[in-house]
């Protein structure tokens, strides 16, 4: 078996290699190639952490495994450990032996970008050419990064509960050497594409902040209770998800689906958009709501790219077990 | 991190450390101390594989992770391998970080005939003299080993669904200097002590072929459907078990509750018996069935044993993750 260090990972993982890989497994997963087991996640009494298992099968690239553990709130503190960790484990779906290791913490990130920005490619208007973040942490770096490369932007917009995180939205629009902009949600309006990238638990963005023919990607709600936009905007917009079992249940759409203002069948898998089964987009002044849930297969289809790149390029450890 | 591979582990672990390590875990999960998650097992359509995950904390022990594995029915004819493939991860509970990786197939073996033997030394009467085996697969002998550590047996007598497998009981007699005799499912009433192990859907043993002051321990019942004894074994007997929920839901309790014949509250934690919160057995005529359903701190804990060996011996393998 191989194992690929967390350390070793930066050097061998690329936004596109993250892209092409989430993007294949949301096409897998809507057409009944790839499936998603029961989310296990526990509040175990120590530490205040959150800990569980995220696993998952996909048949068309023979990835099979788990991402395993959670959020630990006192470790940059108490112990300069990022709070997020997390291992994947890859399984040979052949013979069920484990098959890899892999550092889970910056695929994280990167699978989490590549999810928002894979919603952009195929959701958003062509001519797009503002891009508004709502949350300035240092995900949202991660997500503005990969959603950058999708569209001819021109201008970043941006807003923080804390306005002094903005300058992490200011410094990823100078690399891409675009002008950066702080605005009250009002401004959003400018917005022909909006992430929300938040740890919230109330509607942050309301729905007559959003302009027609907007793309927004909620990537913040992962949990009950958490919530980044007003409702009303699920019912004004189209709605895609990675998985809808999650995304009425804990993801953005949790709300407006308990409030009754849309229903189940309102939800559509981003997978179908890309297999050319749901048209997506049909219109310039349609909005378009990716609720970017977070799911198991996405770990595994990013951990096992790396794992192929770091044996090719002989940085994978090679362990006899 | 550590990894200790499944070919090192015969080495590591002995009947006894498996032993404690079981017990003392029982006995943490009936103090409030441990406790095991939801079971992730899933038909994976592939292979015609179950895979799956069992995790767990014990805050006593500080011991968190997961067995994951499964079954996999055609590796040993095509591949050679063995059917059951499994491997533990234990994570640091203080910082969410993978501390070391274990071969989880030997352990498992042994952690289910440790836990039938902690039922034999709580619950069986001390003068116990003969032991009855159901079943003589490859997991009997594993079964009858650790069983025969438990009281000063002098006799072995067994039965099985193809007589032809018996041989495998007899062997574990001959290794202990104990006669082995072969018996029909009445000669059952001569047993003090009574395992089964078989991977039964039907009641193998009737209520009246068990006699007063034996012990019984059902160890083969771990799934919805599955059977080992006659439902009114469990009127007549006192019911313990490894975890109640499991016990009731997928384990030999299952019918006996289902058919309204016994309750919830009729299933005490073995653990209780070993902290003395729970009298346990109280006279001599009394049946005791100890219901082994299989949890997964029981891996947990046999793997942190072997890591805490492995380390010692200098043979765990050290990885910088």
């Amino acid at each position: 078996m191989y194992i690929v260090p967390e350390k070793a990972i930066a050097d061998l993982v690329t936004r596109e290699a993250s892209f092409d890989a989430v993007e294949k497994v949301f096409a897998a997963m809507a057409a009944g190639d790839a499936y998603n087991f029961p989310v296990v996640r526990e509040a175990i009494g120590h530490e205040d952490a959150l800990y569980g298992f995220k696993g998952g099968f996909d048949r068309a690239g023979l990835t099979l495994g788990l991402k395993a553990g959670g959020y630990w709130p006192n470790n940059l503190e108490k112990r300069g450990l990022i709070n997020h960790q997390s291992t994947v484990f890859l399984f040979d779906p052949d013979n069920g032996k484990v098959k890899a290791m892999v550092g889970g913490n910056l695929l994280t990130a990167l699978r989490t970008a590549a999810a928002s920005s894979v919603s952009i490619k195929h959701l958003a208007r062509q001519d797009a050419k503002v891009i508004g973040m709502i949350g300035a942490g240092h995900q949202a770096k991660f997500q503005l990064r990969a959603a950058l490369e999708q569209r001819e932007f021109e201008k970043v917009i941006g807003w923080n509960l804390h306005p002094e995180m903005l300058p992490n939205l200011q410094e990823v629009a100078d690399e891409a050497g675009l002008p950066f902009e702080a605005v009250e949600l009002d401004g959003m309006r400018e917005a022909d594409v909006i992430i929300s990238i938040t740890s919230s638990f109330d509607a942050i963005l309301k729905a007559d902040q959003v302009s027609p023919g907007t793309h927004i990607a909620c990537m913040g709600t992962d949990t009950k209770g958490k919530q980044e936009v007003d409702p009303q905007l699920l019912v004004k917009a189209d709605v895609f998800t990675d998985e809808v079992a999650q995304s009425i249940s804990i993801g953005e759409a949790q709300h407006a689906v308990t409030q009754g203002l849309i229903q189940e069948a309102d939800v559509a898998q981003i997978g179908a958009v890309i297999n050319g089964t749901n048209p997506g987009r049909t219109s310039d002044d349609q909005i378009t709501l990716f609720d970017g849930t977070g799911v198991g297969l996405q770990d595994l289809a990013v951990a096992a790219s790396v794992v192929d790149v770091a044996v090719e390029k002989g940085v994978a450890i090679e362990v006899d077990f």
